[in-house]
């Protein structure tokens, strides 16, 4: 625990986002179980002050601002592997740990977590943002590869939300309930996870178009060909100079398309062909391979990485990423849309997207003194959020809703949706202590 | 609508369970439109009318039973196609079209959807138990295979649970919430379901065993080896007997195995090798394949009517379905442990198990007339689900709580777990109107 300045500070600051700061917690604990949690939660239940959990910080939307103050509870030391079960491959850890480390200890094993967000994410903030990654578009979000949570709620007590059972039809899905609620319904402190063998073989492939609808409609037509592919990533021209720069390397700047394709080794190549002749069709060029581990593990590093190349272009500037998601049909319209306004922008703009998934984001750098230059970041999301909604698509297809997001759901999602969130929200933190004023917009009332 | 006392009675009596109905609806209504359930909905909660939401029929765990009399709302002439989106791989549907012919309808499209419970069970209801079936080893279950919800809630409002973006951080899962919440937390009255491709080429293998413990043991291997299969059912030698009894049928009365890979051919050819293989080494004989499509349609047909098939062996019997599911490295233990009780029990038993997902049925045939084979049947139950239970497995894998499971619910959650749901349904469905009486046992109190 500690009341230091600085580090409440660093706590009260979000590390990966545009958004401002206006308060810092008044004190930071550390909690080292589960129990500690408890009693945590139990005291400031009790006097009714804010809690923010806190995770890995990598969060886009100012999930962990502490706009009332209060206590930050930040998670990262209770982060051990509690137990492995190679057999049922799940796994039961902490939540302050990371999924590259979880990664890590689990590889001389054959398995692995098929979840990548922000490099230094923790299992438990993955959880509470619902998030995905990359490797979605074969595995699922968070929402699909969680088998049960141990929760503490807002009174203190700690709840189990499901048995160690693969699927269960016993009672409303708990755990679905609390993937996704960014710390407003309680303190996660366990999480069983289902994990995956490590693909016999796998084969990364990337291809270069001559417009961005090309790269958009190789990736589509992809999806619908049938094939398994386990990463459809799209970035344009833009985004590779930014690449080019931060780690020094010389990919032809063009619109392009990472693939990666597992299965046993017939399989992995058998599905490569396929892809390479849907990109000739689609005027793809230059198809090339890595097979080689070491090669295929920069590259996704690389790709990983990519908002924070984007930096290398304008290192003092700041960076506001959006993340919108449509119907498979609509994202070629969605992407030609948004990078004909993107590049009518003064500003500079990238393009990265899970493609498979019609997820998309850009980033949009913008010089933090210039209140004008914010503005039009603003716009540019605004705009890409609208379209994305006329589309029946989403304001978030992955990073959540935080501060950032709360003004459109009402026009997502209806405002009866609205009501409903507010009334779990009430019923499970009557005193209104966990992470207030996040995810469900303050002027909801019935 | 109707009074008539017939049809009060058939929805009053649960169809495919052995939950003895004690009251019937007051009154069934047939309505057409969300507008007609909502109107319904509203003049019941503001009467505060108990509501039964009323499928197929096919639930097990007395779902639909009238307890309290009331309004019986019948989904069934709800039964419309709203709109199928090829390219999106998704279809728009009412609740009260059924899996088999939603399947009939999206063939000519080379699409399917990948649920298979009872034959005729419809989509709302499948919605309402989070039920699962054969291919949940490889598609999930409906959890993982619906992207939206309408739902008219207990005040009569209708409500959106998400836009029809493939995935979505925008807010609480109440999508996931809705999904196996039994009739209790509202009316579903529309679904957005996620389809799969037809795969171009599938194989059906069967196999028989000495024992079923070598047979679940096969199932197990075949999950760790990483091969995708998108069939493991297991069958014990009573019920290859019932369905050779109830289909003119000659197959070795032997615990049996049957598979389905998918995939491109050479693909769904070489994990049948792999199978096979390691079926050999676990005493498995006879490895028998059918490729030709009337062959395979007929085999999933016998499958999936294998609960009907044990009335051949005793007409007038009634039959208790047993259903827990475990980590899977329990099963084949569990599985041999009961196989010994139900040996042993003066009461004819057959086995049934989703074997890849470790979940396990038994089906126990008793005279309805003799009050101790009912305890016997009730019994074998009981043991089950507690030995599945100090397995960290579920009382029920898919089937849902209803009636018959709440008594469990405790054991395997938690008070804290039952807190928690009780604190929602108040919340959501204050006047308790909404299915009472199921799920949620009567005794959670705070
Ligand atoms: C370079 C970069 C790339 C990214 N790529 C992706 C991507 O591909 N896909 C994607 O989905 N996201 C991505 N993100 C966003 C981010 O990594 C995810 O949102 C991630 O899930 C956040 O985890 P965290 O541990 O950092 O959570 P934090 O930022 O610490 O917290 C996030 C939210 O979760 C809550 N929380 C944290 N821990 C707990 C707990 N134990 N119990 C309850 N609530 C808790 C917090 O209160 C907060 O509301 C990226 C971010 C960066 C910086
Ligand atoms: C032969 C046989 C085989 C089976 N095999 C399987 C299997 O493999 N896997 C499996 O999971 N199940 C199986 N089942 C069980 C059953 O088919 C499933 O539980 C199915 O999901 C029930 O759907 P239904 O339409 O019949 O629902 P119903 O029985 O009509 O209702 C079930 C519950 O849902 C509620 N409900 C119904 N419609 C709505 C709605 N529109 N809105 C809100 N609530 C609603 C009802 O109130 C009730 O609580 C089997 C049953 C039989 C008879």
């Amino acid at each position: 625990m500690t009341m230091d300045e600085d580090e409440r500070y660093v706590h009260g600051k979000p590390q990966n986002s545009f958004h401002k700061a206006v308060n810092i917690p008044d004190i930071v604990v550390y909690p080292r179980s589960e129990e500690e949690v408890s009693k945590i939660v139990k005291a400031c239940n009790m006097h009714k002050v804010p809690i923010v959990p806190y995770g890995g910080a990598t969060s886009i939307e100012g999930h962990t601002l502490s706009l009332n103050g209060g206590v930050c509870i930040d998670m990262t030391l209770m982060n051990r592997v509690k137990a492995l079960h190679v057999e049922d491959m799940d796994v039961v850890v902490e939540p302050g740990i990371g999924w590259m480390e979880l990664n890590e200890y689990l590889e001389p094993y054959g398995l692995f977590f098929p979840l990548d967000p922000g490099p230094g994410a923790t299992i438990g903030g993955m959880c509470a943002t619902r998030c995905s990654g990359s490797l979605a578009v074969r595995y699922g979000t968070m929402r699909d590869n969680v088998i049960n949570l141990k929760v503490v709620l807002a009174d203190g007590e700690v709840m189990k939300t499901a048995s160690r059972a693969r699927k269960s039809a016993a009672g409303y899905d708990l755990t679905r309930l609390m993937i996704g609620s960014e710390g407003t319904l309680g303190v996660i402190t366990g999480i069983t996870l289902r994990l995956q063998k490590l693909p016999q073989s796998s084969v990364v492939a990337m291809c270069n178009f001559p417009t961005i609808k090309d790269a958009a409609d190789v990736a589509i037509a992809t999806m619908h060909s049938g094939i398994q592919v386990s990463r459809v990533e799209l970035l344009d021209e833009v985004q590779i100079r930014a690449i080019n720069l931060a780690n020094d390397k010389n990919l032809p700047e063009v619109p392009t398309l990472m693939f990666e394709f597992v299965g046993t080794e017939a399989y992995a190549r058998e599905q490569t062909q396929v892809v390479q002749k849907i990109a000739s069709e689609h005027n793809g060029s230059d198809f090339v391979f890595a097979e080689e581990s070491e090669e295929k593990k920069e590259l996704w590093k690389i790709r990983k990485e990519a908002l924070w190349a984007c930096f290398a272009m304008e290192p003092n500037f700041e960076a506001m990423i959006t993340d919108v998601c449509v119907p498979l049909s609509h994202l070629a319209e969605l992407i030609s849309r948004s990078k004909k306004e993107l590049d009518a922008s003064p500003l500079t703009c990238t393009v990265i997207a899970h493609a498979g998934d019609g997820n998309f984001h850009t980033v949009v750098l913008f010089d933090p003194t210039r209140e004008e230059q914010r503005q039009e970041a603003e716009r540019l999301n605004h705009f890409m959020v609208h379209t994305a909604l006329s589309m029946e698509g989403t304001c978030t297809g992955e990073h959540g809703v935080g501060t950032g997001k709360m003004k459109y759901l009402e026009k997502e999602l209806g405002i009866e949706n609205l009501w409903t969130m507010k009334r779990i929200k009430d019923a499970l933190d009557p005193n209104n202590i966990m992470n207030p004023g996040k995810l469900i917009p303050s002027n909801v009332c019935f």
